[in-house]
């Protein structure tokens, strides 16, 4: 039974956007209801059509749902087992987001090779000294771990730094436009690239084939003068074995904002690691205007699709789960 | 008198760049003694010719002094009077520090759009919240003061995240190398382009011309929204004046590498200024590899010249001040 009723609950949105989702609604012949508070989410979304929001929860409750528009880049949560009604049309927003995370990445990499964390905290004690040994991107070897939207805008943004290479690494090693990495190798040569990257940069999908990617044994393969930045998924990396090479000095640093469990529980080891960057999950929240259009662009481009019975274009693929 | 003896007082540099220094020594028929400790080069610097030294106080013990190559960029204390012998050539490093301040400069502009500090004492009080309003290179307005080697690094750098636009300003409005700013205008129209300004970066030696260029009357100028980043000198910017808009927040966040006191005294008021990023003059130490390479590289050149009695290619105008 089509109810004809779209509930979007994603509290970021601003009028501009809201107004772009009422009117492309109403030219499909659709209600849209926007939902602010919780119990206002609970309620409406039982009798949903369609739900536009990040948060997968959401498809367990709406058992007439039809699609499920995330508006997140990653969808491991809303392809678990029973996430979404039998049948239910699952896309998402990947493309809204190279902007914003791959530039939090570009910050992380230079906050490292600089070392500001050290001089933030001597900073804080009002200690003055300017002369830690530092790293640039100039000259350095770039392996960037996903060469989507994320990892591409990455590797433009590094360019203008005159890295020495900048490998991209995917699943099949398929080049899908040129001119953005050196050379593009498919991930069952990754173990080739480790030991000559200065700069391992991971923007990929939370799947079967990336879980644990970077593990015990890949990270002894990185030189000591390494370092590591993860703004994909936190499940890429076994994060025991990171933060103990980084506590023995095993690679130089890391900056992550992901993590196998967020928030980080109190008492884990990760708050404590030596040489580790922490930032809470913010990259590619919807916190940047551009992120903010091109995010509601995408879903009213496929509500237009849906209602005209044409595949969606932000279709996820569930076998590859991206 | 020439007694042929070079004093290089310059702790940082390895051996590698130390044994090109004195190969081009020998080969120009002079003597070389490197100084490591504050008794050796007070010992040692009184009968120098040559001086290769960060130090613009070893120009008063050495008077017989034909040449002083300044391992920095900025040269404002070797300029004072007194600071050199009559008659002492002077030349310095600018172009050795291209690679380090810019992104060292590039670093800092990110942290402040991605509101790194605040998410870092987030981090240190493990408070997990991701969802802090952002800015980004992406689209943005920027304008570089000072267009040398540092500005134009800078300037190559941001081009990859697709600024709206970069504009260059320098004394003279003159275009040296085509393609990396959009435009270059002079000094005298500075004024024009601070309200349509979103970061403001600022790479000037410390000349008469540009000290306190960024007055009050210049910073109430720019939008609310903007960010001003400051790695060339410090007395460039009217720093009282510049704490006082961003704690009444007249502007939205400034990095400074460099103050008008360095180190900042106890109880100055920028220690405590809101959204003021700090870093400890660390952008243009000898703590990257390349720049020391690059540094001794320059000395060896015009130990080459200086020997022919060719001019020196590195020479300060003493003038312009750089």
């Amino acid at each position: 039974m089509s109810t004809g009723k779209i509930v979007v609950a994603i509290g970021a949105l601003e009028e501009a956007q809201r107004q772009m989702i009422r009117e492309t609604a109403d030219a499909c012949g659709l209600r849209v209801v926007f939902c602010d508070s919780a119990e206002q989410i609970a309620d409406e979304v039982r009798d949903a059509e369609i739900i536009y929001s990040y948060d997968s929860s959401l498809g367990r409750l709406a058992p007439g749902l039809k699609w499920f528009h995330a508006a997140s880049a990653g969808v491991d949560n809303f392809l678990k087992p029973g996430a979404l009604p039998e049948g239910c049309l699952l896309s998402n927003s990947a493309g809204a987001y190279g902007v914003a995370v791959s530039e939090h990445g570009v910050t992380l990499t230079l906050m490292l090779l600089r070392r500001i964390p050290e001089y933030m905290e001597n900073v804080r004690q009002h200690i003055w000294r300017g002369d830690l040994p530092v790293k640039t991107l100039t000259g350095s070897r770039i392996t960037v771990l996903g060469t989507g939207d994320i990892g591409s805008n990455y590797a433009k943004r590094v360019r203008g730094f005159e890295p020495e290479k900048i490998i991209g690494v995917n699943r099949s090693g398929k080049v899908r436009e040129e001119g953005i990495f050196d050379e593009i190798i498919p991930q069952d040569r990754l173990d080739e690239v480790l030991p000559e990257t200065d700069i391992l940069f991971m923007a990929l999908p939370g799947t079967r084939d990336t879980l644990k990617l970077l593990d015990e044994r890949r990270i002894a393969l990185l030189p000591e003068s390494a370092i590591v930045v993860n703004v994909g998924r936190g499940n890429s990396i076994d994060q025991a074995a990171l933060v103990k090479a980084l506590n023995e000095g095993r690679i130089a640093a890391a900056g992550l904002d992901v993590f196998e469990v967020e928030p980080i529980p109190e008492g884990d080891p990760a708050w404590t690691a030596k040489n580790l960057l922490i930032t809470t999950h913010t990259a590619g929240q919807m916190t940047l205007v551009n992120t903010r259009n091109k995010n509601a662009q995408m879903f009213c481009e496929d509500l237009k699709n849906y209602i005209e019975g044409r595949t969606l274009r932000h279709l996820v693929n569930k076998e590859l789960g991206y």
